[in-house]
C-alpha cells in the first residue's frame, strides 16, 4: 500500500549504482577513502530513501547504508542493502569488520554542524575529517535522463499553477490571497509540499507573489526579488499589498515532484502594462531567446552572463538589472535539482563550462525602486547542440 | 510603507535589551567573553530583524550588530545600532577598535556548519571557539509576555484552520486536498508561510493531514505521526490516501505569526468513530486534563510524563502510545517558540523543572498498526499556579 500511495517513481537500482560509482571515482581522484554522508538530501540522492541514518561509501569497497529509522520505509525504497542500527556508535565497528575503516574520511562540511562533526571525529577516533562538499556538488551537477524526467514532471505542476494564476489574479486582491490559491493548486496537482535550499540560513517558500512596492524591497536573501512577507520574522514572500492596474504581479513559483525542483517566473498585469516596464520586459525576453540560440555544451557560463549583460547595456538598464542598489545580485541563473541552489551558477564571477545534463534557471529581472519590477524565469537542460526547456509554459505577460 | 505591510509587531527595544542582558549574564557565568551569532533565528531573537549579518555580543561591552544586507530592512526593524559591512572580513578590526576582541569566543555549534566555523576561526585567528548552543537554549526557554502575546496570535490562526477543517473534510477526499484547503485558509488569516525546526535535517510542513494507514507509517523523523507524503523524497505530510468512514482524520497544524509557532492536533471523523479508537481518545483527553490539574511552576517534566504514562498503563495502551514498534518516540511534549523543537522536552529521559514562561505542546497520541491513529495536541504556557492554554480551540472530536 505504501507503494500505491507514493506518486513518485522510486530511484532505479542502476541509477543508484552509477551515482555511487561516480562518487567513488571522484573520491579516488582526491585521495578520500571513506565518505561519511549524513545530510538527508545527499542520503536520498545516493540511496533513494530519506531516512535517519548514515551512508558510508568506501572508494574501494562501495557503500554501507546504516539505517536508524525508519527501517520499514528504507526497505521499501532503496535498492541498497540496509544495515539496521540502534545508534550511530555502532557504525565504526561494522566498518572495521567490512575493512572499510580505518581510512582517510571526508564529510559534507558545507552543511554538517560543528557539534555533529566533533561527535563523529570522536566516534571514529580521527583527528581531522576532510571535506566532501565539492565532490558531491560535482557528482550532482550532471542530471541523468531519470532526473530530467522528474524535473519535467515537476515542471508540469508549475505549468498548472501559472495557468491557474491567470484566473486567480485580479485587481484589488492581496498578494497573500493569490499565494494561498496558487499554493493550494500546486498541492492538488501533486506538489511535494516544500522546496530545499542547501546551507546555513537558506530558507524558502515554494511561491513568491509580489507586486509594485513589495517587488522592490531588498532582503537578506541572495535573490533579486524576495518580497516583504507577512512579518519581518520571515522577511520574504507575499504580503498584504493589494494589486493595482498596470503594475506587474510577479509570480515566482517552484514546482516540486519526487524531490526535484523547477523554478520559473511570470508576470501578470491587470489592465495594460505601464510603459516603464515595457522595454525591460522585452529585454528579458530577448535575453531568454538569446541564451537559447547561443548556449550549449561547451559554452562557458560567464559568456552566457556576458551576452545577457550586453543586451541589458544596449537597453540602458544596468542600474535596474537583477535588483537595484544594495539589492542587486551578481548572477542571472542558478542550478536546479534536489536543491534550488545547485551548480552551475550563471555569473561573471566564476567560469563553469556547460555540459550535457546540467540544469539551470535563467532569470533576467529588472527592479525599479518605488515602482515595481518585471522579469521572466525559465528552466533549461544543457544538451550537446543547445538548450532544452524543462517546461512548455509560454513566457508572455498574462493580462487579467 | 514597509511598516504598513508588516502584519506583526516589531520587537520592542526593552525586550531586545533584556534578551541581550540575559545572554551576557549567562556568558559571564560560563566564562565566554564574546558571542558570535550567525544563525538567522538567533539573530532575529536578539535583534528583531532577520538580515544577513553577524551579531557579536560582548559580555562586558554589549552588542555590535553587523549587517551585510538588507541594511534598509534592518534599519526599519531593529532598535539596535547597525554597523553596515560589505563582507564579514571587516568584523574583526571593528571588534578590536571597540575593545570587544581579543576575547574567548563562542558560536552556535549545534547549527553552524564546519566550513563556516573554520572560516571564522581563521578570520579571528582563534584556535578554538567554544559552544554557545546551551546558553542560547537557556535564554530562549523562558518566554516574555510579548512572546506569549505573539504565540496567542499564532494560536488564533490555528483556531481558524481547525474550524475550517470541520467544513472541508468529507468522506472520499484525498488527504492532500484537505491539506491544500487548510494551508490556504491559514495563509488568508495571516500565517507567516513556513515553520522552523532547528538542526541538521530538521524539515517540516505547517500541516499534516493523515488518515488510517498513512497515520501509522513510521518515518525517519522524531515524531509519533509523520504521514507518508506525496513522495518518498519528502516522506512526510499528506498523501493521496482517501478518507473513509469511522477512521480518524488527524490534522496536526502549526500556526505561525511573527515567527512564533503554535502546534496542535485534532481528530475529525466521517460518520461515527470506530470503537478501537474510543478508549485511546478518552485516554488522550484524560492526559490533557490531568496535566492541566497537575503541572505548574516547579513541577519536573519527567513527573508530567510519568503521570501521563500512568493513565496509558491503566488503559492498557502502552504498546500504541506515541507510535508503535520502531516508530515509538520517547516524549509526550516539546517546547515552542521561534522554532518547533525548543526546550523543554516532556520526556522521562531528562529532568527539567518547569518555570513560569516556558511554553510547550503536549501531544498524547496512539497508533494502531494497520488501522490508524488518534490523539490530541494542546499548547500550554507554564504559570506560577498551573498551566494556561495558548488557544481556546475545543479538543473534542469533530464529526463531519
Amino acid at each position: 500500500m505504501l507503494k500505491t500511495l507514493n506518486t513518485g517513481d522510486l530511484t532505479p537500482k542502476e541509477e543508484i549504482t552509477s551515482r555511487i560509482d561516480n562518487l567513488r571515482m571522484k573520491m579516488t581522484e582526491k585521495g578520500i577513502e571513506l565518505a561519511v554522508i549524513l545530510q538527508n538530501v545527499d542520503i536520498f540522492y545516493f540511496t533513494g530513501t530519506l531516512q535517519r541514518g548514515v551512508l558510508a561509501v568506501s572508494a574501494e569497497h562501495g557503500p554501507a547504508f546504516f539505517v536508524e529509522k525508519s527501517i520499514f520505509r528504507a526497505q521499501a525504497e532503496t535498492p541498497l542493502d540496509i544495515i539496521p542500527i540502534k545508534r550511530d556508535k555502532e557504525v565504526k565497528d561494522i566498518l572495521i569488520e567490512r575493512k572499510m575503516f580505518p581510512a582517510r574520511c571526508a564529510m559534507e562540511l558545507d552543511v554538517i554542524p560543528v557539534a555533529v562533526y566533533e561527535r563523529w571525529k570522536a566516534m571514529l577516533g580521527q583527528d581531522t575529517i576532510g571535506d566532501l562538499a565539492q565532490i558531491i556538488r560535482d557528482v550532482r551537477i550532471i542530471k541523468s535522463e531519470f532526473e530530467i524526467a522528474q524535473l519535467k514532471k515537476s515542471g508540469e505542476i508549475l505549468d498548472r499553477v501559472f495557468k491557474k494564476a491567470g484566473d486567480v489574479i485580479k485587481e484589488g486582491m492581496r498578494e497573500v490571497d493569490i499565494d494561498a490559491e496558487l499554493h493550494a493548486e500546486g498541492r492538488r496537482w501533486g506538489h511535494q509540499g516544500f522546496l530545499r535550499m542547501r546551507g546555513l540560513n537558506q530558507e524558502m517558500m515554494s511561491i513568491y507573489v509580489t507586486h509594485g512596492y513589495s517587488t522592490t524591497i531588498t532582503s537578506g536573501a541572495d535573490v533579486p526579488i524576495a518580497g516583504i512577507g507577512l512579518t519581518h520574522a520571515i522577511g520574504q514572500g507575499a504580503s498584504v499589498n493589494v494589486v493595482k492596474r498596470g503594475i506587474p504581479v510577479i509570480v515566482d513559483y517552484g514546482g516540486g515532484h519526487n524531490g526535484y525542483i523547477t523554478d520559473e517566473t511570470r508576470a501578470y498585469v491587470a489592465g495594460s502594462l505601464k510603459e516603464l516596464f515595457q522595454k525591460p520586459y522585452e529585454t528579458a525576453r530577448d535575453i531568454i531567446d538569446g541564451i537559447m540560440d547561443f548556449a550549449k555544451e561547451g559554452t562557458d557560463a560567464t559568456e552566457v552572463f556576458a551576452k545577457a549583460f550586453d543586451r541589458v547595456k544596449s537597453a540602458g538598464l544596468e542600474e535596474y538589472f537583477m535588483g537595484h542598489g544594495e539589492g542587486q545580485v551578481t548572477f542571472i541563473g542558478h542550478g536546479l535539482g534536489l536543491e534550488i541552489n545547485e551548480m552551475p551558477v550563471i555569473t561573471p564571477r566564476h567560469k563553469t563550462v556547460l555540459k550535457e545534463g546540467m540544469v539551470f534557471a535563467c532569470e533576467p529581472k529588472f527592479i525599479f525602486p518605488g515602482e515595481g519590477g518585471i522579469g521572466i524565469e525559465v528552466d533549461f537542460v544543457v544538451r550537446k547542440n543547445g538548450l532544452e526547456r524543462i517546461t512548455r509554459t509560454p513566457v508572455d505577460i498574462i493580462y487579467v
